[in-house]
């Protein structure tokens, strides 16, 4: 604290301070290195270069490169994450350089491409092409050869970039990475490096019998945060300087432990010069025996929490509670509140976001459907494959369960699993918070964590009404298989389905081009405890003991009832039916059919409008003699509430009815008037 | 940035950046000026006091202290947003001053008690005694009365207090508090007051014709964010100094239109040296004329946002999607994850906090029942009334309807204030997030925003399982009148429920002091589209076509069984039952009545034990004959899911009801022993 004595003039107290500083510099600085919790340095003593002053910051709007290296599902989601915290609190703009797999890849460029976060620029570049420049080295990290792959970079990233920020996909910031990055401006002529100290006793050795470790200057460094200056590093031969290094090495040494870090370290030994030391604070290591302690207890503040133990979140440190909520807040964040622009720096957001921003402004806020057409216009943050998947081998005649949920409708999901055994592509409606729960869900149950091939495709939610065709879309794009089955979570399929549609697809030859929707009859139950028929013999008996009923016999016939349900009973073959008004059966239909019209969001004339769109370009309805599925009841939707009781709500899907139908004829011409004319008639007697 | 020279010595770069900041202090300092945003400084040129250099902070574990002054029940809940923004950054222990009415007395004390963070410490004050010494000032500013008690805080505030940061509940913060604290080191000694200039034309007058405002300096001064220094205006005898100011302006003015801020600017203008100004970041006000722009495109940083207009978050300002977004953060942020400890700053925990600490270590990683105990000792956050809620005028005989609900019940509560005319306390169990849902479901619902006489209690998720009992006692602590209704979220009360059961209360003379449980019969219904009964006739008949069935008399037939449906049929007036084993019916009791087992968590046992209890301080069980609810169909509970599929929930479940049983004998001795005898007789047949 500053001393008490208050000198008059005005800027004494500003004066008074710059002593301070210069006292600091000139004589050791001690307080601002405590301050800022530096462990103690053993490689030679602290030096003025271990000590960073009070905070500057890089100019307002200089753009700050950030490299990661990500492969697989798990560790996108981890990327996800440390961004979250990464975008939180940074004020400068970014370019994030991502070194990724096939996965990785698929699933991070629709993250951001979706994401629209502006002043953030992306780039891939492909871990395959660098392989073969690591994988003659042996190594037993978890990491595997994605952890060599940091060494790689400087001749990986663009010849034009000169400094960048590499970070491990297991670190959470706590502060901005702006002050990161001002910390190049500490490199001497030499240092090409900046590292953090290695908070445990590994390359000390001795920690064990036969301990091993690789050779370090005392400690060594972390390589979960590093500093690089990519100019100085081509200029020194960098390539040549590490592979030496390695391969002088692994002559007496067996592989590496630590991945790139052993090898870091290795060269640095040999040439200390050309590391920086990093304040502590800028990479806490919560490793299992982690000195870290040292650290942040003496520190006022902490800014990257490193999680570099395999264990992660569950890893053994009596202060774990107080990181693991700094990543919980990460992991729950609301990554839609990221997309804020940056005072002042100006960058062009991405087209996408412009025409959204176009679309949106040109809406009257009197128009009393506003609801509608914003969502309409929302583009939800989506991640594919959110959890581990594995892609079905190539089968001609194969077919995917297309599905969406939110979270009201998990617990179906362990059912749909033991019902349906093939594929299946799910989207799911959630919070980032619901979508840890979720992860949770998935964990606890042995059924759902045994299936590699259901897909779930999580879609943030954002907007007050239950986007269902987008969703619809977004599980049908991520469908791999030549067929989908567009079913509902709801619906459980019968037990035979899955193998009787694709012998029912080879058998009618649709692979051979025939546009041919297969329609799967539904019924329905009132009872939550309900035994699931055998067959359809089993189904028909339900029914005529009234236990079943033809879906939504009651509250909505029309949408069922040219299914035909008593030709049904007899049917040993598939027959045709024909498009009538308000139909909308669950069909199979080849992968590339049309997309559900994302203007119906909520409640209502969603799956219609799809069944209309295939009548209109000639898709035959052919129902399916053995195929049926049951609906279990569930509590009305919120949707559906809305609907029943607001007649604005009503109003305003009429108004998306007329709508469509106006563009179904500005496309299909006089063909789409039978949809129009076919509405306007009373509503038929059911049988 | 620095310039790309690069000096050899080691500690050259630092040097170089002490040149610069002495070249800043020495020659204006422009640079740091514009990065940290202030607006041109009308009253008077910019001077160096404006200037803020690079951050200092205070002391690590110096203790902030913060005052603001809180009534009713929204401002209640900004309150909490507000301080879940502080807590977010703040890296310094907080002592936290509330000036408070008697309403956001009672939750902010349960609120903090149960938020348990530590290093933080509450103090209240009672607004109704300040009330005096503003009440003879006109104002028209909407914080009303309220608005001006900032004004007497030095004489409130402990004699000891000589610093203090005063906030207007409608602020949200951006960065840590420790650095605007910081800025007490700026004050002369003259000076008294840190404040932020007025970001609008307001006190320039002639905003329009007869525009007349309060005197100030320039543009004035916003009083959103001050700094105080207690001690100098105590001494300056500040009392007597703003009393003759206000007195003196309100000869020519009519009243305060800003409340406390026209007087503080009509002080400063007649005494200007009390006054420090700030950094324009550390108040970047969003009125709708608001000027701030200027303020935050030039800052690279900012770190307090103030709502500071009547129309808060809906603000017409073309960059309030940027601001909303930083509010929305904390509204839905996990406020449980800031329960985080300060490391390096000793503060002993809440003794309760302690308590917890102790037990939960004594828990057993091996037991198989862990997750049970672990919820049992969770204490949850608590934000009791959390909308406007007015308690019903006294009456000897009124009864408070309970339940306790999650965010997938909902769409039950206006069906539920349908039925129900009278006092709800409802507890409802949401993540910071939900209970923003929340209040959009209830301002959208014109049903449940008509009813002041509903209160709800939210009490925050932590855990994996539901815990029934804690939120039972939550909402029967709050119940207001003399008896209570212990009820579920998925029962409909009849119609005539309300008023039968106070007549029935007054005829059974239960308030002289007689023991009475008065059961209420339950049915149910498998259909989501019923139309409920209007009379007993009308059920009876309703039961007997087969629409309606006894209360899970399929699933649990012991549990409600000893009612007696079929004397119920016939009977005339309240007979008497006898509890017997599982007995779990739901009943009216006087609201001193034994709490609910909070051992219960999850699916299963918890009313029973409740039953039992009462059985066992011998209340009477008395059932209404005219009394009847129906419980409506809903997706099975996560809880009873995983109690059907999980042989490991069964067996905890039995161990809880074990302990609960030798609990009992403990407490009741030989008497209790029928309850154990009666468990072990085999399910008796039901009728």
């Amino acid at each position: 604290m500053l001393p008490r004595g208050r000198p008059r003039a005005l800027g004494a107290a500003a004066l008074l301070l710059v002593l301070i500083l210069m006292g600091f510099f000139l004589f050791g600085g001690d307080l601002e290195c405590e301050r800022h919790g530096d462990l103690p340095a053993d490689h030679g003593g602290r030096n003025r270069s271990d000590c960073v002053p009070l905070r500057p910051l890089p100019p307002k709007c200089e753009l700050l490169h950030v490299a990661m290296v990500c492969a697989g599902h798990n560790t996108s989601r981890d990327v996800v994450t440390l961004v979250k915290s990464m975008l939180f609190f940074r004020k400068n703009p970014l370019h994030l350089h991502l070194v990724t797999d096939a996965v990785a890849r698929n699933i991070l460029e629709t993250l951001f491409h979706t994401w629209m976060v502006p002043a953030v620029r992306v780039s891939f570049y492909d871990a395959e092409e660098l392989k073969p420049q690591v994988s003659w080295i042996p190594n037993k990290h978890y990491s595997g050869l994605y952890g060599l792959m940091k060494l790689v970079l400087p001749g990986a990233l663009p010849p034009a970039l000169t400094r960048v920020i590499v970070l491990d996909t297991d670190v959470t910031f706590a502060s901005d990475i702006a002050e990161l990055w001002a910390l190049f401006a500490y490199f001497s002529d030499e240092q090409v490096i900046g590292l953090v100290e290695n908070q445990s006793d590994w390359y000390l050795g001795n920690l064990w019998r036969n301990h091993r470790p690789w050779p370090a200057l005392g400690r060594g460094f972390n390589t979960g945060v590093i500093l690089l200056r990519l100019d100085r590093l081509r200029q020194a031969g960098w390539e040549q300087m590490w592979k030496l290094t390695a391969t002088e090495e692994l002559l007496t040494l067996p592989a590496t432990s630590l991945a790139d870090q052993d090898i870091f370290n290795a060269v640095i030994k040999r040439h200390p010069g050309l590391v920086l030391p990093l304040p502590c604070i800028w990479n806490v290591q919560l490793s299992d025996h982690t000195l870290a302690e040292r650290c942040y207890s003496e520190a006022a503040d902490l800014k990257v929490i490193h999680w570099n133990s395999p264990k992660k979140l569950y890893v053994k440190n009596k202060h774990v509670e107080f990181f693991r909520n700094l990543h919980l807040t990460f992991l729950e964040y609301n990554g839609n509140l990221l997309r804020r622009e940056l005072f002042g720096c100006p960058s062009p957001p991405p087209p996408e976001a412009e025409q959204l921003q176009r679309a949106l402004a040109h809406l009257s806020e009197e128009d009393t459907c506003l609801e509608f057409r914003q969502q309409q216009l929302t583009v939800h943050r989506v991640h594919i494959t959110f959890l581990p998947h594995e892609p079905p081998p190539p089968r001609p005649h194969d077919v995917t369960l297309v599905a969406q949920l939110s979270m009201d409708r998990l617990q179906m999901l362990e059912a749909l699993c033991r019902h349906w055994p093939g594929p299946m592509s799910l989207a799911l409606y959630l919070t980032d918070a619901e979508a840890q729960q979720f992860l949770h869900f998935v964990a606890a149950s042995a059924v759902l964590s045994a299936r590699q091939d259901v897909a779930y495709h999580v879609v943030y939610r954002e907007g007050s009404l239950y986007p269902i065709n987008q969703l619809r879309n977004v599980a049908m794009a991520q469908a791999l298989t030549p067929y989908v089955f567009l079913s509902d979570i709801d619906l459980l399929p019968s037990y035979s389905l899955y193998d009787y549609l694709r012998a029912s697809i080879e058998q009618l030859q649709l692979d051979s081009g025939r546009k041919a929707a297969l329609v799967v009859p539904a019924f329905e139950t009132l009872h939550y405890h309900f035994s699931f028929p055998n067959s359809k013999a089993e189904l028909l008996a339900l029914l005529d003991a009234g236990s079943l009923y033809t879906f939504r016999s009651h509250e909505w016939p029309r949408g069922y009832a040219p299914t035909d349900y008593a030709r049904w009973r007899e049917a040993q073959a598939p027959y045709h039916v024909q498009w009538a008004a308000d139909y909308e059966p669950h069909v199979v239909v080849p992968r590339d059919c049309p997309r559900y019209d994302p203007r119906f969001v909520g409640f209502g004339w969603n799956r219609v409008a799809h069944i209309v769109e295939l009548d209109a370009q000639e898709y035959e309805l052919l129902v399916l003699p053995e195929a049926f599925t049951i609906h279990l009841p569930h509590t009305p939707s919120p949707d559906i509430s809305r609907f029943r009781s607001s007649p604005t709500y009503r109003d305003c899907l009429q108004t998306l009815k007329d709508e469509f139908h106006q563009d179904l004829s500005r496309h299909y011409g006089a063909a789409a008037l039978k949809y129009l004319t076919a509405l306007q008639q009373p509503e038929a007697p059911q049988g």
